[in-house]
């Protein structure tokens, strides 16, 4: 069996999907968009080294892979229909593929994305994946709507991603942290929630819309850039998980929810009139201007992979 | 600026595209499948050393990868609507991304694949293109549908890419090529034809269909399998260039059409009552049974980047 015969053996049930009309093994898979509907595509790469240590489970870095590409969906507010995945692998471990794919298919199942074709190359490990979405035509949500007076809105809680990678990477020894508290956080790193419900609820409604991969301020800024408006943010209101302030106190807490990456929760702005989600917490609104006010400091920040 | 910035600086008008409703530069692309149309997505990756020379003009490695996805479409029959690239770079070397985009950007524009999204890593040369098509429901070319008495055909010539290749490699230097049959065998390898119009008009027309990627007897053993009958070829009928045969002589011209790998032709049966379209030959039949009969001899073959 070759290494894509391996992962797909795991999905004899999951390349199936309500849209999906031909799965892995022909030379395209075919997907049917609904009338009305229109096509959402975003491509991630995920590389050992760069994204995730070389050394987390196998079921993980999966996850996470698919967790990182269906955010994008979610912030566009599309509904999932498949995915398709190119993978490059050092060597054929079958301990280590097996590993990998009960990851890949418990994250197909909790993002809705029917694995529906892929590639393996020999190479450093190193995943694409390639997931497509479907919206109502006219109604899928941009980063460049938001207008002064909107609120300011994230979802879940901030920072305990960045700092789970932080303590996979032994950064965080010197700290005492209580066991289920460390437990909590590394999921939050290499298990990211789905916000793909959220981003379905706020069609229509929302009018911006981001997955903060970059960190607060820096996704703040591409919806304050694409939107030609200022975001005013309010560090106190940023919402943290008891873990994460009983792990390194609040002040480190803001200062990671603000500048950490790979949070995966959603950040948009709402009109006054509509009512925020469960879940979802007012940090901020919009006003004329340009960038991101955080307690009256114009910041800029984030983590980006090259610069 | 970016890696991709860069590329996509290269993709100010090409991002464009009749069924694009948003490119580059939110958290997803959107596009719009045609009412009554299928979305065919199919994802290929090209790297370095396995599938093409690390040395191969840039220009060339972006045109060959582009032609690679693609041609899997026109293998569906399908109408190309965009195509996302992931690509993963060593270093940021401006003189070498100026070159790769232009011949990404031609490519573009020979297969009508606008560039809707992307993403760049650093590591190890590698790109993986995530194309998408259309193609109206029910006419789309599967591998599976090639009947006993239908003719087996093949678009082109076989066997040059596979020899431009060891040309590149050094592999050939015993012989003596005349230059402009040299230039040509190349660019059959790293400038591969776009067979999408072809595709396009054998919808509804052939029973089966795969694009000649691992050389024509796998390939045909692919329909084979996946039609559930024999395909019978005789290699006399096989068409060559006349710059392959002056090169190397028929009988070895005919060895690399058999075995060599990415031709990036079509191969497809049709039913004996339709005509075969121009630049197409017929090589044999389908009749009932199994595998592919060669010669008088069951064969199987082609190029494996693995096993």
């Amino acid at each position: 069996m070759s290494e894509f015969d391996i992962i797909t053996h795991y999905f004899s049930s999951l390349g199936a999907g309500e849209n999906v009309r031909l799965s892995v093994g022909d030379d395209a898979a075919a997907l049917r968009v609904d009338d009305g509907f229109e096509l959402l595509v975003s491509t991630d790469t995920s590389a050992a080294g760069v994204h995730f240590p070389e050394d987390l489970f196998p079921e993980d870095i999966a996850y996470k892979a698919v967790a990182a590409a269906a955010s994008d969906l979610a912030a566009m507010g599309a509904s999932p229909l498949g995915m398709t995945l190119a993978i490059s692998l050092p060597e054929h471990d079958s301990l280590w593929l097996h590993g990998f794919s009960q990851g890949l298919a418990s994250a197909s199942r909790d993002f809705n994305l029917p694995l529906i074709g892929g590639d393996t190359t020999r190479g450093l490990l190193s995943m694409t994946l390639t997931v497509m979405g479907q919206c109502p035509e006219g109604q899928k949500l941009l980063r460049s709507g938001a207008r002064p007076t909107d609120l300011v809105c994230v979802s879940g809680s901030l920072g305990d991603s960045t700092f789970g990678l932080s303590m996979l990477q032994g950064n965080e020894r010197g700290l005492d942290i209580d066991f289920e508290d460390q437990e909590y956080l590394l999921s939050r790193f290499s298990r990211p929630a789905s916000r793909i419900e959220l981003g379905e609820r706020l069609r229509a409604q929302a009018t911006s819309c981001i997955d903060i991969s970059d960190g607060l301020l820096a996704d703040a800024t591409h919806i304050a850039n694409a939107s030609g408006c200022k975001l005013v943010i309010d560090s106190a209101l940023i919402p943290l998980s008891t873990e994460l302030v009983a792990s390194v106190g609040r002040a480190r807490a803001i200062e990671l929810a603000l500048t950490g990456g790979e949070d995966f929760e959603l950040l948009f702005t709402l009109p006054e009139s509509v009512s925020v989600p469960d879940h979802c917490t007012v940090i901020g609104f919009a006003e004329a201007g340009e960038g991101v006010l955080c307690d009256g400091v114009l910041k800029r920040g984030g983590y980006d992979h090259f610069h």
